[in-house]
């Protein structure tokens, strides 16, 4: 099964692409889509939509998992994150039917046990349920990742219970 | 000059298309497009691009004007209307590249000329321009009305000023 997991965000959006089989993960692509800061929103917007275009044109994922969105202290970025957020939804919803949130919660929860983890823990787990040499960068990546790995940990769970 | 006027949400969006002709303006449809509380995100977003698209397709507006968001004390509202915002920038961005955005500020001061007007005498300032019978119903309608007209306006008097 490829997962394709998604960090949020306007002007870096994380995205991790992943393996699974038999409960085993591997890393496929993993990386930010940049967006420049002098083009206006709706450019901005439409440079997002095109790259993820373009992994689900590669890629074909079964299922994409995105992180919801915790509020923040600084409104007018999270009105901007929310924005993106929205354009992306839309993007793989016309493409990809299993679309799945998680919270940064049930991040935190599904890859560390508790949810009280910090972000370096995360990468960490990140980078051993992976099996890779370092911690991926750049962070949106990582984090980007974690979601995917969620929701194969999620899913995997889900299967052994027969959910 | 067909215009398309956008007040953004995610259980109701507001739509206005107008027809300016030299300074004199026109209501040519308006409304609102609903999308039901039991569908999740996605779906929610995938129908209001789809309203828009065929808004678009079926009145080829010259342009297009949207409210930018003003900072609700309801965070999760705020959010969710600024996901709806995105998927919506998106999908007319693709389409019509003439997309400009006002703020309510904006929208108070060019419907009344002052920004403390209140959204009953904007509603009738709508009504008073378009030269329609009441005030248009539901609000919303009306609210996407005042941002056409907003544009209409602003568009007139760069031509006037020659910026």
């Amino acid at each position: 099964m490829i997962i394709l997991g998604i960090d949020p965000g306007y002007a870096t959006v994380g995205f991790g692409v992943i393996e699974t089989i038999n409960g085993r993960n591997k890393a496929v692509e993993y990386g930010v889509i940049l967006t420049p800061k002098e083009d206006s929103l709706p450019k901005r917007l439409a440079k997002i939509a095109e790259g993820f275009d373009q992994l689900i044109e590669k890629y074909h994922p079964d299922a994409v998992a995105i992180e919801e969105l915790f509020f923040q202290n600084n409104q007018k970025t999270a009105i901007l994150v929310a924005e993106a957020r929205g354009a992306i939804l839309l993007t793989v919803y016309g493409k990809v039917k299993n679309l799945y949130e998680y919270t940064p919660l049930q991040i935190k929860q599904a890859m560390t046990g508790y949810g009280r983890a910090d972000k370096k823990q995360i990468q960490q787990m990140v980078t051993t349920y992976l099996n890779l040499k370092s911690i991926p960068k750049p962070d949106d990546a990582a984090d980007a990742l974690a979601v995917a790995l969620t929701h194969a940990q999620t899913n995997r769970l889900a299967g052994l219970f027969g959910i």
